[in-house]
């Protein structure tokens, strides 16, 4: 720093990509301070450190930082000072923050930039002094790209392409840059290996009406996968020519921006003689969001074989507690990788599974580790959290289970996020509308009892892509993004007693269309996670006819789908576990 | 236009103090259009004129506009072009549109200059050639201000004062403007007769460290009213002044400004070598929804005046409908304005009351008319929007009553409209929760089986100021305002089905705490309107037991609160109105 005149820096823990889970090539804050959460941010001095990290990340944080230098700020806590207004006060006016633009997005670089400028402080968005200092920086990932086949998809590269340039012309602009790996695998049909549950490969891309690029390294392209692309009319480059190739745009081009999809270096490398033509949601994450029948026929049966390794794997828990068999933690999420391997087309989880045991499943993302692993017996509930990546979809999933007896205060816990679950599924609600008008139903018994959970009720969920997309999600933060038909969304509430134990129920759904009347037209969402809910849970006075009777529903239709792929065994099993109310 | 060279131009229906219901003053609109309705603009080129206006106007403004050569243009509907689209293709590059900044607030006139400099079309800010044309322009309304005693108000002007310029030292401000009269009359507790329904008083204001200025004209200041002001504290200066008083700004005054709440006149006047600093709401907006303690009890006070008066017109109606005697829409708002006149402290109507019989109910902000009015008769629906202004509060109501038998058809659309009111009424939710994430609240049931309404679900209430005022409302829309403890918010769920009837029940609210847990402090509203509910209209069948819970425990609160007001007549009426259902 000292070399470069540069008095501070951020280190953030996002990539060219504005990936949520970077490949370990960008995971530089935790090169830099040992701290291997996924949420943190490093701020520098030439005196002093500190890393920024929320709740989750606390005792973690804690015990990584220890003797580094680092000192460690706890967000969301009143004594707590903000990243920006710490670094501000440690800093004097005319001095510089250097930080590597490329690994933030445009819009948050942007904001950085006016709101030093309004305190004197010079930003340099180059500064990277990784490469000279980082001896051992794990490669760029080279795992070779693969095809997903239009059985699958739906949609041929040359249709997407088309749909691409026609929502360019809509917005009257030339041209868009993709970054962002999801869209750029949905985009060309390709999937891979680059990053963990992230089944994406390491690429830029470029659309105009003139021409499609793909910027990716060539040993990342098979034969196949080239001769597909190129039948399909795309032209390829090198995944490091995107700088210069934007330097080169033409003046005058217009060019689409979303610059939250979009990082700060290559918007920086944008010729000044270009006009941006900002939005914001990207016109691929829209199209990227709806998903076509093909992918819907694709994720209804995913969602069976989901909920076939759920229903196995919920026997066998039940079967090896009676049994007194040691279980752990650790061991649900071998369990759920051993029944879901069993499924056709399966490619592996699409999220590190939480499973949470009493006081761990309120641990919002509890990761169970060697040190932290806790043996499971026959009381109190445990937090199951996982989902795979099929080809033909992906799925995530929520369950809260009794392992035997239960306290009172956990049915009704539970029953109240059951029934904000249900008022959720249950909606309908007019064309236009955003998940933020939605969220309260999820919310409103646990608020009417002085409850809540912090977390969002929904986010999208990709095609046999990433389990976290958007442009929509259900939350109580606003995002213009509309519900539209053919969404896929997740719902699920929780409630979180902290030292106690976690509840969270958790199905994806689909945007479907309702009716159309003289008020116009209304959807609602249909289930599509297939897996029994626990009715030991349950306090049943606290439930309606109605929210009792989608109950029932949803257990004969899980039935009726997984039936015919279960055993006589399982088949019992299930019956018994859904056994219906009221009977 | 052809002598200023300005090729076309926009007036619009607001003042220069952004005003709902500007004075006759500034009723350019309609002075230029013949058009009378409250909402409209009108844009012209040399060769054409258009008037925009909403479906509540459609057949008033074809009426108004026949043989004035102003083109209709239908707003919303699908084929209507919007204004600023078809002015802009009605001019050429390089020609200039001309609009009056002083009666656009600064963030109107804004997002115009932009829009247009994109077409490469000019806007002169200055364009106002009325004062020669309009011969016969009423003059500025001259009622004397009058002061709000603190009885009523409940905080001294001096105190008021003084949260003002906390509030501007908090955003790091000096100094700010205040044209909207409402925030003005809550600022240095005084009412005035200038525009009809809203108590206000034609004034600016400046509030600084330094000194607080009333821009006035001096023969609305009353000696004692001179008196109470220069005792707090306020220093006068002619009305006419403002606009000097802001050019002489000091350098370097940071100014706290909201766009939507300054006119661009005045913001156009700031010295350039001063900082805007921008807030989306005003804090004066902000600390007069907040009633005080004194307010409030003058609220619940003037809501036992607004109820004993409803009492007796619902009584007086349901006498003359049996007694075969004639009355009709005009009739209905008479009888209101005669029982409410009667109660103490009675300062005018909120509102021109909306009566509105069968069909008419259908017509959103309907006011019957000599042409319009219809006889009533002991059949179908009768809506009756209104309102008071009292020195100790205001109030705003619907009711809708079965004047006579009632169709299934209505029944159930009635019935939902109520659950919808119920939910919200009951609704507990966090600190930091906004109006749009309530408002489904309100709608679900309709929307469960495809019906809506397009209005919003509740607007902020003044205290004896304007019946509808911000920073808070319950809408489909996003607006960053939070609910907070103190806040007055109706709550008007309706439904209308064109041609044949229209529902809304409306009640007024106030935000209280409910409860604070280990997840924060919740709030809820406590419903303040005292009128009974119609209960001829509802299916009992779609009624949960808490809704008729709810239903029972207001009407035994309404009659509580009200019938020591009460003759014995009228109490054996409202007895039998309210009926306890299930009895």
């Amino acid at each position: 720093m000292k070399d470069e005149k540069v008095e501070g820096s951020i280190i953030p823990s996002t990539d060219p990509h504005i990936s949520e889970y970077p490949p370990k090539h960008w995971k530089t804050r935790e090169w830099l301070s040992g701290f291997t959460g996924s949420a943190g941010t490093v701020a520098i001095t030439l005196e002093k450190a500190g890393l920024w990290t929320d709740s989750r990340y606390f005792l973690q944080a804690e015990n990584q930082l220890k003797d580094s230098g680092i000192e460690l700020f706890k967000m969301d806590l009143p004594e707590t000072p903000n990243l920006f207004d710490w670094l501000a006060s440690e800093l004097a006016t005319g001095n510089t923050v250097g930080i590597e633009g490329s690994v933030y997005a445009a819009s948050e670089a942007l904001s950085l930039i006016e709101k030093f400028s309004k305190k004197e402080i010079k930003v340099r968005t180059d500064f990277a002094p990784y490469s000279q200092l980082w001896n051992d920086r794990p490669a760029l990932p080279a795992h070779p790209a693969f095809i997903l086949p239009e059985r699958f998809s739906g949609k041929s590269c040359r249709e997407k392409i088309k749909e691409v340039t026609e929502a360019l012309k809509e917005n009257k602009a030339d041209m868009t840059i993709l970054v962002g790996l999801d869209m750029i695998a949905w985009l060309f049909n390709i999937r891979g290996n680059d990053v963990t549950y992230n089944p994406v490969c390491l690429s830029y891309a470029v659309v105009s009406e003139q021409e499609t690029v793909l910027f990716i390294r060539p040993e990342k392209l098979t034969e196949e996968t080239a001769a597909y692309l190129r039948e399909q009319g795309v032209r390829f480059a090198d995944y490091e020519k995107i700088d210069e190739y934007i330097r080169k745009i033409p003046a005058g081009t217009r060019l689409l921006i979303t610059p939250a999809k979009i990082n700060y270096g290559l918007y920086a490398a944008i010729p000044e003689n270009c006009v941006k033509v900002e939005t914001s949601i990207h016109p691929v994450d829209q199209l990227k969001s709806v998903k076509n029948e093909t992918e819907i026929a694709g994720i209804r049966n995913a969602m069976k074989k989901d909920g076939v390794a759920m229903v196995r794997f919920l026997m066998n828990l039940e079967k090896t507690l009676a049994s007194g068999e040691k279980i752990s933690e650790m061991t649900i999420a071998e369990k759920l990788r051993h029944y879901r391997g069993e499924q056709a087309l399966f490619a592996g989880e699409s999220f590190g599974t939480i499973a949470g045991y009493g006081p761990h499943g309120a641990i919002v993302h509890y990761e169970a580790t060697p040190e932290s692993n806790s043996e499971l017996f026959p009381e109190g509930i445990l937090l199951v959290d996982s989902g795979a990546q099929y080809f033909d979809g992906t799925t995530d999933l929520t369950r809260t289970l009794a392992l035997g007896p239960v306290s009172g205060e956990m049915k009704k816990d539970y029953t109240l996020v059951l029934k904000g679950h249900i008022a959720l599924a249950t909606a309908r609600f007019p064309k236009e509308t955003i998940g933020m008008q939605l969220d309260i139903l999820a919310r409103q018994f646990l608020w009417q009892n002085g409850t809540n959970y912090l977390h969002g009720t929904g986010h999208g969920v990709g095609f046999f892509l990433n389990v976290h997309e958007g442009p929509q999600n259900i939350r109580l933060n606003y995002n213009p993004a509309t519900m539209e038909p053919g969404m896929v969304t997740s719902n699920e509430p929780g409630l979180y007693r902290s030292g106690k134990y976690g509840i969270r129920i958790e199905n994806l759904t689909l945007v479907i269309p309702f009716q159309t009347t003289e008020f116009g037209e209304f959807y609602a969402f249909e289930t599509l996670t297939l897996c029994p809910i626990d009715l030991k849970l349950i306090d049943f006075s606290l439930m309606t006819p109605f929210e009792i009777d989608w109950l029932n529903n949803y257990h004969q239709t899980v039935y009726e789908r997984l039936s015919p792929l279960l055993s006589e065994d399982e088949k019992d099993w299930l019956n018994q576990f859904v056994m219906k109310i009221g009977d």
